[in-house]
């Protein structure tokens, strides 16, 4: 298994902080130290690190750290390698360009033998994780549904939550998507969510002793929210996902959230 | 403009010496300054990095001059923006999957309105640079002629060759491309290369007052193959590429040229 973290923000936001909850959990406090990686989105353009290395004891993880990368949508993973070997290509986030965009995929779960199941198109998997069939499998059918980009981006979330169904009903499948404008997380068992607006106040990281009052760090108008797993802070209240819900945020705010 | 970077080898290898020397030009000793890229492959995974700050000035090059990863091949880029805003999707290098592959372009060139020109398919331009749009066609145009991967890597060759023709006659269109497992390089007007192999010794470089020593970090069965727009190095004979050639390194030696 794995674990997750996204954010999705009005404002370019640092997310060193969560960064740092989470890639404790890499081997230190918790046992997903077969690689990791996060992509973060300026716009339509990404900048992407992944390593091999557990991410609570990696030099580019703690470069991450370290370094104030400002994002509007966040996706990351702390790998527990179960199917594929621990190489880069099992590695996530997964990306692929459709329709011109930026398309990124994480995945916590396991869904065997799902090679036979969900056809392939023209997005092939480079690795062999049962993840990126997924992700392959679910732009395929985005593609197909839609050529181009709907005007209505409502069409293409409903569409979206209708394909996951399959996912759901098979296995374990709590997985974070992004076309670079939403970011969308599907729930199967393991999935929380917090928003941060003003009032802000001070955060407590929960696996390791830091904090930060992020009403210094920003600006009235702010809407952040970071989804994970696992909660990583102890003094917020985060929102825990039912079995099968979706929810799609953009800039920030809730835009829609399927039961 | 821009500058090219690329390295093939047989074994994983450390690729900092010239990164060094050719991030040094993205704003000190040249002024390629607007962005950076550089991809390493690891097998069919890679790495990736890149950043809007001139090379020479930023904390993410800053890092990797430091760290030490190892690769069988690398494509890097350095970007002086004339087509196309300074945003990330216009950093290269740019990556797209085909055939369950990794593919990987950087361009140093201009050729200005190609857009009508050459025909997308599926593969669209995240960005808004030529060098993207000549990526996508060319992807496009591989796939048309083969739907798989052919047994005979040396027809994937041709047909590049081929098709490169078309850019060639256009305008300027240097460029460094690899599937992963070989590295092509083709040249309009400025591209360099030159192999190290046993007996290894010491290398200069150019731009800043760095030196190594090959070989106190080499085997002597090590064969690594460097290319770049201009030489990286002071006291190595490099190999000046003629308009119109275009190259195929795989595992550090060249297996393929074309006139």
């Amino acid at each position: 298994m794995c674990q997750l973290m996204g954010m999705s923000a009005n404002v370019p936001t640092d997310a060193r902080f969560s960064f740092t909850g989470l890639v404790e959990r890499a081997g230190r406090t918790d046992i997903h130290k077969d690689g990791w990686g996060i992509t973060f989105y300026q716009g339509k353009g990404v900048q992407e690190f992944r390593d091999l290395k557990a991410g609570s004891d990696c030099d580019v993880a703690n470069f991450l750290k370290r370094q104030c990368i400002k994002s509007d949508i966040v996706i990351s993973h702390i790998r527990q390698a179960n199917v594929g070997a621990l190489t880069l290509e099992n590695t996530h986030p997964f990306r692929r360009e459709l329709w011109g965009e930026n398309w990124t995929f994480a995945h916590n779960g396991q869904l065997k033998d799902i090679h036979s199941i969900l056809p392939l198109g023209r997005f092939i998997p480079i690795g062999t994780t049962d993840s990126e069939h997924i992700f392959c499998w679910l732009l395929h059918q985005i593609e197909q549904a839609f050529p181009t980009r709907p005007a209505d981006p409502t069409k293409l979330y409903d569409f979206i939550y209708a394909k996951r169904q399959q996912l759901h009903e098979f296995d374990v499948c709590n997985f974070l998507l992004s076309d670079g404008h939403a970011l969308i997380a599907h729930c199967s068992n393991n999935l929380h969510w917090v928003t941060r607006r003003a009032p802000f106040g001070p955060a407590l990281l929960k696996d390791v002793e830091v904090s930060v009052d992020f009403s210094q760090e920003t600006t009235p108008n702010d809407v952040v929210t970071v989804l994970a797993t696992q909660p990583l802070t102890t003094n917020e209240t985060w929102e825990k996902m039912q079995p099968g819900q979706m929810v799609v945020f953009v800039a920030g705010e809730l835009i829609k959230q399927y039961e």
